[in-house]
């Protein structure tokens, strides 16, 4: 089997994704994780360039790793500069990282626009610092030809000459970048290829994409099919404009769909939850619809489907999903029978009967006749089969509930609930103000249940979206909220539905606590629908 | 130059997306805007699956469209069963729709384990079903074969009967489908050049393909380089699992990049805002990064990239973001310079000096910077830029509003609006019932203004939608709500932003009427964004 290393470089190109910020012990620990799952190696940054990068090579110098090499991120040497002068080379000499990748011109275009820098001047750049790097400083070298497909289709002599200098000068690696994205499949392929070939067996030859044209995971494949043995990109496609080639996607197709070999196959297990791991550390919300680990890459509406993948997954799967630690999930929906009903309520640690089942069935059609709709209110679906099980546990009994919303002569707008509520024997009457009627009912709940139960105080409303159903009807028409809350562990969606988007929102607030509080076996696995991000639910929450 | 047709699916298989749910008049908007695209194909779902696309196919009968053909989808015959009476083959032929396309298998695989149908009755059941369409019913007809890459690789030879089956009954064009998304691009490409070849001129031959390996955009390019010249795909990558291939990002890389002819250059420049508009549609947020049409596709940071970008724009960017009606820079504004601002006004009859211009930029900065967003609200922003423009009537002047929402101790809830505003001198106290909070300020309004101002009582709201913008603060974060009006002749978007629901509804709801109100020429053309379905305004509404 032929190898490819994965070079990670989420920590760098990455975090020039909009809105990504990362503290020092956060990319530590992005770098575990990394480890974890394999990657050769993982692109920490510049180690002079801000007083948190310094904290980092400072704090990975003493982590112990498994095998990844951590490579420190630097441009060639300015021009009209000795390498050995230029402080930044001296930054990445002093580093402790065992390997640099070197960044540099090989498109005439920017030579001349951009660095304004000859093309002599720019080889002897790029070849006195890999050089410098290599036999002074005794780190491994990886040149990553910036704008390199650019160049290529420009002057393909030039920017051969660009990789050859790094070669020559001592580079183990010289990357190909398209740094601008604007290339496709068949373009990569050939570019590398012919660089592959004119350069024989005396370097290697990496690929760095991004996905301008949404090929970076098509462009990085192509380019390994073309002789690259090296790949650079980052988790879950983080960075700039639309993003780097990810790392996630990439990964299971060579190793499974191509049988290269990048990672130990039991890492690749991890690949599901790494990626979530660092969607959560970058405080992103995993996307369910993201391809080998997203939530919904392996769900099937019921019947059919559901039928013929327990008769033969390939009918309906492109890979199986837990080989890169996903699961297969049965979505919750009209088509659902009695088999899937008890499937599902059995995996939530629900024992319903037969006849509960089919109770259960008729409720769920029911239900969904009136605009119920399942597929993102885990919570309330849990809760369903509980009431038809007979092991629901309610948290408290309504007696009313008052909302009230004011814009006042002088432009200000006030919302103020009232609730009265019996938890056990002890009645509850509560006010509490809101930025609106939701937040306001919410407070108040809240206010009257923590007492008996202080640790609904853990949950938190993450998302309320709300949808008209019947058009036609305009405000008059029926309501749907969709409710998402988090533990800080775990999330769950629930859903309300009624004429009165007040009425519909409660329904859906009462189900997220509720569902919160069911008493529930401490291993648990996660239930299908595929809600649950990341551990299973905690015992007596 | 060579052609390949566009095929869009996002009414059919986008509607597979998890959560995913249009009215049939949503649908109606959506072929509008792929009509105007240029999209040749619409495939607008089954006539005869539900009412909701019943009712779809009824309103589609009578709209008329610029180019684009409206195609219905169905399955070839049931098994032992004569063509002419199967019941979904006589939906499709009752239909008005000119195209019809069907689905059928050609992997022995599903049809062992999941059809339990024989290979000679499979080849029958393809052969009759379109040969009864076309020559009973006169459709043009496009086959579907269903995991044809899959079916390739077991067995080519019975994948290609499958197809000449097709053919030889008179299918137009035979599309070969990656259903589960298991292909690589160089798959594609090998298994599509195998069958141009093979099945020579006598038939057209299309792609269909998934994102389940974040390859669906790279593959169907790869089939139309191998020779395929119709793809089909959804706006955006909706769609079950991972998502089908995103026709938003295949067209410019067809067209742009590769030179293809898919569809006038003109109207490719609504591609971005096609893209936005059919996520509003569907209650999702336009991604940032998506690739041509995202906010942050042609984003550059400061300094050195955007000075070299204004010397020599190739140096940073794959492509010129203007071509796809996207635009350079993360603007805060949708509709950037004043230039643009003063077109959409004069095309809205609005007399804007630039004076005027840039207080309106700088105003709509502002609020999209507090999370409005035009693309769906032409008549907020209409109204926005009438007030720059000092030709803005106010309907009436609000004193104060007070909304109760009450659910009493017997269940019922009760939600009552009153209301305290002027229309001219006259001071109006109204009280009004109503099913939610919106709907009781709704009818309270209306009660007080169609005293004076009746042609009022003939707008109607249509839609309503809301997000929370910032989900990290839950029921406390910041809401948006949209509302769809129309007073039967046009429709129109307006929008409220708030931390409180009741006032950002009120805000959108006031929008909506004083829009309608507004006096203006009775030759005003629709405004660009596509919001106006129908006729132009007429006079004095």
């Amino acid at each position: 089997m032929t190898e490819v290393q994965l070079y990670d470089t989420t920590l760098r190109d990455g975090m020039q994704g909009q809105g990504m910020s990362l503290s020092a012990a956060e990319k530590v620990r992005v770098v575990h994780a990394l480890d974890a799952l394999g990657i050769r190696f993982i692109e920490a940054g510049f180690p002079g360039s801000n007083p948190k990068d310094i904290e980092l090579f400072e704090l990975l110098a003493s982590e112990a790793l498994d095998q990844a090499t951590i490579v420190a991120f630097g441009m060639t040497r300015r021009r009209d500069m000795a390498a050995e002068e230029d402080p930044g080379l001296f930054a990445l000499a002093d580093c402790f990282a065992p390997a640099v990748c070197l960044v540099g011109k090989t498109w005439a275009l920017h030579l001349e626009k951009v660095t304004k820098v000859s093309r002599e001047e720019n080889l002897a750049m790029i070849a006195d610092s890999v050089r410098h790097m290599r036999d002074s400083a005794g780190k491994r070298v990886i040149y990553d030809a910036e704008h390199f497909f650019d160049g290529w289709r420009d002057d393909d002599g030039y920017a051969l000459e660009c990789l050859r200098a790094a070669i020559d000068a001592g580079a183990e690696n010289v990357t190909l970048c398209d740094t601008n994205g604007s290339s496709l499949p068949h373009e990569i392929a050939d570019a590398t290829s012919a660089v592959v070939a004119a350069l024989g067996s005396e370097a290697s030859v990496g690929i760095h994409t991004h996905n301008d044209a949404e090929c970076g995971v098509a462009n990085s494949i192509a380019a390994v099919r073309a002789g690259a043995d090296l790949v650079q990109g980052t988790v879950n496609g983080f960075g700039e404009r639309t993003g780097n080639a990810n790392l996630i996607s990439i990964l299971p197709a060579l190793q499974i769909k191509l049988g290269y070999e990048c990672v130990d196959p039991e890492s690749l297990l991890r690949l599901t939850d790494t990626a979530h791991l660092i969607d959560e550390i970058c405080n992103l919300m995993p996307d369910p619809d993201q391809p080998y680990v997203g939530r919904n890459a392996f769900a099937h509406k019921g019947g059919l489907h559901a039928a013929a993948v327990s008769a033969d997954a390939r009918t309906f799967e492109h890979m199986k999903p837990e080989e890169v630690g996903n699961r297969r999930e049965t979505l919750i929906s009209e088509l659902a029978g009695k088999g899937s009903v008890r499937t599902i309520a059995a995996t939530s640690g629900i024992d319903l009967d037969d006849d509960g089942a089919a109770a259960a069935v008729e409720r769920l059609k029911e239900l969904e006749h009136r605009g119920y709709h399942y597929e993102a209110a885990d919570a309330s679906f849990e809760l369903l089969l509980r009431r038809e099980a007979g092991s629901y546990v309610p948290l408290f009994r309504l007696e009313s509930f008052r909302v009230v919303t004011e814009k006042r002569a002088d432009g200000r707008v006030e919302t103020e609930a009232t609730i009265k509520l019996w938890v056990g024997e002890t009645r509850y009457i509560r006010t509490a103000e809101g930025d609106g009627p939701v937040h306001a009912l919410d407070r108040a709940l809240r206010d009257a249940i923590t007492e008996q139960h202080p640790e609904i105080a853990k949950v938190e409303l993450t998302n309320f979206k709300v949808r008209i159903l019947d058009e036609n009807h305009g405000t008059g028409a029926v309501t749907r909220v969709l409710l998402d809350s988090s533990d800080g562990d775990e999330s769950w969606g629930s859903i309300g539905v009624s004429a009165n988007v007040i009425e519909a929102s409660w329904e859906a607030l009462v189900d997220s606590l509720e569902f919160a509080f069911q008493p529930r076996k401490s291993d648990r696995p996660p239930p299908p629908g595929g809600r649950r991000d990341q551990a299973p639910a905690k015992a007596g929450r």
